[in-house]
């Protein structure tokens, strides 16, 4: 559509996820219209951080050094691992300040039709973290979702082994805020399931 | 939220049009999935985009060379004048193929309440081109909006001083495909008095 250069430019934003063909137009021209410091730092930022994000070498979350932040720490409970498939899953955990203990990112979850299985994910250093038996509960904290369901009966098969060592899942059912009337079967059913006494 | 270089990139991100944190979160973690070629071109493309790209010095479209693709054809009728505000403009005009004239890009609208004038527009370069006589038609293209409208009737005013000059100005009015029902008042109206005889 356009010429050379800008072309190139909206086809480049255009590959990135969630970007469509109308969006990488719009953010080329934007970019056009900035001055030239801070397009370079945007290109800078795009092409450095690859070298500078490092991931964690006890819970494979990222990080900025060999160790992260959770696993630095001096004051989170070591007791406990709460074993997620993402590093985005780690944020989104932080953030509800629930949880006091160490994680530990799987890189995934099982996925046969991806020909994922869990020797694609970092199954065998959980394990290995279990070995001195210093840890006594691990929250299987996988989305609820057919993969992360798979991957945490799995684990669950798998952790077994470890008879002093306890075993969680998160909880299933309605969010809060959410109607009953809109809530899907399956969550309206394991909310029923997983029903507390008051 | 991340550890240094991450948040950096996905703030570097989220700094573009139409990029929410999520979306920049994600972004930032589909770019340290992919392989290092890769994410090196979209940086460099991003840096060097800038620089390749130039305005065509006649009808201030976005141009590779000195002069754009449109004002370089041998093909075009160069009696007509087609006036946008916007490279993109030119971009979906061309995509409708009725158009074989020239362009002209104003590079925005006559906006009071961002301070921009006339004067902020290539419209001294739009007379100049009427200088030699060769234009016999303008075709008002800005967008119909109240800033769109009010730059057409300033040129209106302005290139009135070319009797030979026609002027005219896109149909306003339903889009295609479009409901009658669900039409707003604005755009019924001028369906109305621009209608057609048959």
């Amino acid at each position: 559509m356009y010429e050379g250069p800008l072309q190139d430019l909206i086809d480049a934003l255009g590959s990135l996820p969630g970007i469509g063909p109308k969006s990488a137009q719009r953010i080329a021209f934007w970019l056009l219209e900035q001055n030239e410091g801070e397009v370079n730092h945007i290109a800078d930022t795009i092409r450095n951080t690859r070298s500078k994000v490092h991931f964690c070498t006890v819970c494979f979350n990222v990080s900025e050094h060999e160790l992260c932040r959770v696993c630095m720490s001096l004051t989170r409970d070591r007791s406990k691992i709460c074993v997620v498939e993402e590093s985005k899953d780690v944020v989104a955990i932080e953030r509800t300040h629930e949880f006091r203990g160490l994680y530990h990112v799987l890189g995934g979850a099982i996925s046969p039709i991806d020909g994922r299985g869990p020797d694609a994910l970092h199954v065998r250093e959980l394990v290995q973290r279990l070995g001195d038996g210093a840890v006594t509960e691990i929250i299987l904290a996988t989305n609820p979702t057919i993969s992360g369901d798979a991957t945490a009966s799995y684990l669950m098969r798998l952790l077994s082994t470890f008879p002093d060592v306890k075993l969680t899942r998160l909880a299933s059912g309605l969010p809060v805020g959410g109607d009953l009337e809109y809530a899907d079967e399956v969550t309206l059913g394991r909310a029923f399931a997983g029903r507390t006494s008051l």
